[in-house]
């Protein structure tokens, strides 16, 4: 099966981690693909392969001979149920729902990460500083919630953990580090986290352009 | 449990809907939400029980003593399982993966016509007309692609088919008529859904403002 990436991308980072951290990284073919810097506002053209797998034509996409999935979430469910064994992300009960809880915020933060630098790609004209600021109070916000959280982690790296981790890593590549301050526990088990070989095989770089 | 909604989010809908087919709403306290028109770009003033149940302050929010879940993804995955009996999603195995396939296209529609609304939103100064071409074209594109598969749906009016039949119903509300040649067998088929009490009982009227 292709997964379509980028080495920027929160979103496909939290597939690839997952990946790894299941030892299946045999089972897929990593398609590269390009954007060009207006790709916040404007159509990028695309290699066929990728325009004909996904009609979304969004990173990340997994796509195999019957179905595509075009975004994170649902690769992220299908990876670890039908490749992963639940391993993690438990079937069902109180710890699928508590992890989700977790996603949810961490997610969130991702979708204002996103958001946010498409702002910043945008033409200086058009470029909104108010919209920029929410993102960045969400974020924080967000950042803040999960700091009450991180004292109740578990053990096992889960994908809660890997998507909070995830997005604590690329706040700090693209934003600085405001958010420790607001979350310093945090901030120290991420630093923990991003150890992980799962989180040094898939450090950010900027995307490729087209 | 408490469920933060708005009558215009599809996002919402979908959640709602969800609700509607497995006849469990009197599990639920409604609250309904106020947005300023600002929404797209600016900090919306909130009741503080809401500010307090999600970091994200986004609708849907389901809260709940213990946790809150803050998107539809989340959302209707706790639904479906906890309280649906994976009714409206298979647990796992293939019938999933395909619902999700589907769901992710439609899914795609929708966020692209969220994207939309708070571009047209915005500021005229600060209004690309380039992504709301974008948006539309990654809508069309989308509701071609379900085209091929709406011969595929099934008897269940699952969420894969809620998901579709809201995204629907949001373009023809906002945007118009447009898809309808593009996927006229999706469109007719659509209709058809759109006349479900679950649909009826939940048609779009604009957001309340603050």
């Amino acid at each position: 099966m292709r997964l379509y990436v980028t080495p920027a991308s929160p979103w496909v980072r939290r597939v690839r981690v997952s990946i790894l951290e299941l030892g299946i990284e045999d089972r897929f073919e990593f398609v590269q693909t390009k954007w060009s810097h207006k790709w916040a506002t404007q159509a990028v053209l695309h290699h066929p392969d990728f325009l004909e797998a996904t009609p979304v034509v969004r990173i990340p996409a997994l796509v195999m001979p019957d179905i595509a999935l075009s975004d994170s979430h649902s690769i992220c469910d299908y990876i670890n149920g039908e490749l992963g064994g639940f391993r993690l992300l438990a079937r069902e009960g109180a710890s699928r729902w508590r992890a989700l809880a977790d996603i949810s915020v961490a997610s969130g933060i991702i979708e204002a990460q996103i958001a946010r630098r498409a702002e910043l790609l945008r033409d200086e004209r058009e470029r909104s500083s108010d919209f920029i600021q929410k993102m960045r109070d969400r974020e924080l916000r967000c950042f803040g919630s999960l700091e009450k959280r991180v004292g109740d982690f578990g053990a096992a790296f889960d994908l809660a953990q890997i998507t909070t981790v995830v997005a604590c890593a690329y706040e700090d590549w693209r934003y600085g580090g405001e958010w420790r301050s607001v979350a310093p526990k945090l901030a120290t088990w991420s630093d923990m986290a991003a150890k992980r070989p799962s989180m040094q095989a898939t450090q950010p770089t900027e995307t490729p352009q087209s």
